[in-house]
């Protein structure tokens, strides 16, 4: 019953604010390209008799009432605001595919028992203002309203001071309305999809991330007089800490643990002096909460031998944690009986990225559905997912919406 | 007889031209700071009497007249060009020294058969405009005056718009004076004389050095969903090899293998993308030729394997070499009858880095002075060197210099 042409046009038009010079899209949370594109939602959403109000920390959420609208709305959703280079779908397609829901109703006169809501989340990439997804956090009841509203960017503008320059800035509580479920569609900005030939993944679940700030202090010296016997090298104990994470993490054959190292920032880099300060970030993840603790265990440990071995101070701060998820059983199963009436081949599977669902998921029933990307990119001006399988995951998605406000 | 308090002095005078925070010197080269250096040390030398030239890429000559100015004149100098958080000692010393030299002799009303010339050789360092030591490599026919004009700055200017622009753009032919020795007094920038408690080195030559820009091309993706072994890891490749550089060169009990990875940059960093791109510099060092041969041999079998565990790959362009250099016996042993007459401890040993007197044993009888410095330290704000010690090599300079020129 979805409109899979209508979906895609949506999304190229939507991509035509803010475009890059190869084909991606740069909207960074409450520019005037993230307005410009909530307005062009809104043109749209009106066109078919939605309502819509804005919270207080510039969630946006668009009301397609419903027989019974004292009952509690279920959700869809995602985000609109990209990376500062981009891609066309991630978060994109999650809003503009509740659209879409919206329109195929529409056209057929379908309304539903409970009403349905279609959220817009500010700010989810945390591109412009850290940490990522911290709109929808701060509706969950994570991050204090007042915290979220001064947060600043690096030109130092707050949230707050973003969202009133770009007319955004709502006066609905923050945590209202509450949902009586939350369905979220992405693509899975990795491969497993593709490379397995699958064209749904039914998310039962989001890895537990933890976020490292470390610092290695040695002592800068110049590269050819000094011994190597004597040198304090803080790139030697940085990359030796790399090395052995890599290795843990390779050696571990179920895949689920994961460690990146993003950022590396050399002190005053010279290529004829020693490193004497290095600042890396650390990115552990794994499906299983004490598994996590493990992961940082070897961590902690690596670190500490690593700094010994080289003869450099180690200190690490954890910056940000966010634990495993596990999504409501009964909104999995919503997703998983929709993706059966497609006939497509599909897995259950744990999200190794962070979603506005984690925190919703914290307040109301959840659950997420992916589709493949190709190549397993994202956060890339060539991010791509095909029309065939955008069209899918909506259609996926207007079903278990439609069941769960009919239960 | 040279007058060490007048040396510290000039040495303290000049380190306040371009100072920085906390106690060191930023001049530079070719800076409106480093041309108030230059000019500081014209008006000390004019006021004894010494005339002066500027070449094509900016050495400054200056000349003390000898009985027979119709022979070639005995050279001492080095550089006044800082990093950008430079020291005090380094380079400066050698320059200082030098007028150190021209003024116990005035004092003494003493002529000596040779004229004696200071050289200021322009942008040692290479801070400012690569390769380091690019005047004195010109002066001695490494490179094309052209080329080396054509040189640019990170902001795009070039070399000989910098000479024009701070007023040294000198018209005497790039290679004009010719000298009939050169000596030069430099920190050590190491730590082995202070350990050993020596208070001179007589350096006999200068370790070969290898200089590489390495390349990781891997495929940047998204932390989170991507599993370890469908990765290419740009940085994962670079800590691998730094790691097994580091410890083919802690291996070498001898000592004389020298590597250190100085700069690491990776493209569009970010704590929650893995490294698609990095670029690593590798600096190689030995003593020995043939074995800086089977070290670079080392480092192009360990980059190969890196790139191949972690499919990324890999490329390395040799930047600079610098050939292990001998100096010439009769100045070595100039320097070690000096040394000696002063009764202190001492040792011969070669220079672990680059400096001057490198390209200029090319074309003239060579050899340098070492004097210890705290901690080893150079290329830092803290740098430091005592009173004693500089006054102590300003005497073996200038008896060096006397003893050659009036042979
Ligand atoms: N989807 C996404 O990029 N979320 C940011 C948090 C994470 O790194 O998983
Ligand atoms: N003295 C000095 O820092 N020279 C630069 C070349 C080198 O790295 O050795």
């Amino acid at each position: 019953s979805i409109d899979g042409q209508r979906l895609w046009d949506t999304l190229m038009a939507m991509a035509e604010i803010g475009p890059t010079a190869n084909g991606g899209s740069c909207r960074l949370a409450l520019t005037p390209e993230d307005a410009a594109g909530r307005r062009l939602l809104l043109d749209w959403c009106e066109a078919i008799g939605c309502t819509w109000r804005v919270d207080r920390v510039g969630n946006l959420f668009i009301r397609r009432a419903g027989k019974r609208d004292d009952l509690e709305p279920v959700g869809t959703g995602s985000h609109l605001d990209t990376q500062p280079k981009g891609g066309r779908f991630d978060g994109i397609l999650g809003v503009l595919a509740g659209l879409e829901v919206f329109r195929s109703l529409h056209d057929r006169g379908i309304v539903t028992e409970r009403p349905l809501e279609l959220v817009v989340w500010t700010n989810e990439e945390g591109s412009r203002f850290a940490p990522a997804m911290v709109a929808s956090g701060t509706y969950a009841g994570e991050f204090a309203v007042d915290d979220t509203l001064s947060r600043r960017d690096a030109d130092g503008v707050t949230l707050g001071e973003a969202l009133e320059a770009c007319g955004y800035a709502g006066d609905l509580p923050v945590g209202e309305p509450r949902l009586d479920g939350f369905f979220e569609l992405h693509i899975e900005q990795g491969p497993v999809l593709e490379e397995e030939g699958e064209a749904i993944g039914v998310v039962t679940g989001v890895q537990g991330m933890r976020w490292f700030d470390v610092t290695f202090a040695g002592q800068s010296a110049h590269a050819g007089p000094t011994p190597m016997r004597l040198r304090h090298d803080a790139l030697a104990a940085a990359a030796r800490l790399i090395d052995r994470l890599q290795a843990h993490a390779l050696a571990d054959d179920s895949g689920d643990t994961k460690v990146t190292c993003g950022c590396l920032d050399i002190e005053a880099a010279s290529r004829n002096v020693i490193p004497g300060e290095v600042r890396l970030t650390v990115d552990l993840r794994h499906v299983v909460e004490a598994e996590l603790d493990a992961l940082q265990a070897v961590f902690e440990r690596e670190l500490a031998a690593a700094g010994e071995t080289f003869g450099v101070a180690v200190s690490r701060e954890r910056i940000w944690a966010s634990p495993v998820v596990a999504f409501a059983p009964e909104c999995i199963e919503a997703v998983e009986a929709a993706t059966r009436a497609q006939a497509v081949p599909y897995r259950r599977m744990m999200s190794g990225a962070g979603h506005d669902a984690v925190y919703v998921s914290r307040v109301a029933p959840t659950s997420m559905i992916f589709i493949p990307c190709r190549d397993g990119i994202s956060h890339n001006e060539a991010e791509y997912a095909t029309p065939e399988h955008c069209s899918l995951g909506a259609q996926v998605l207007c079903d278990a919406m439609v069941a769960r406000a009919d239960r």
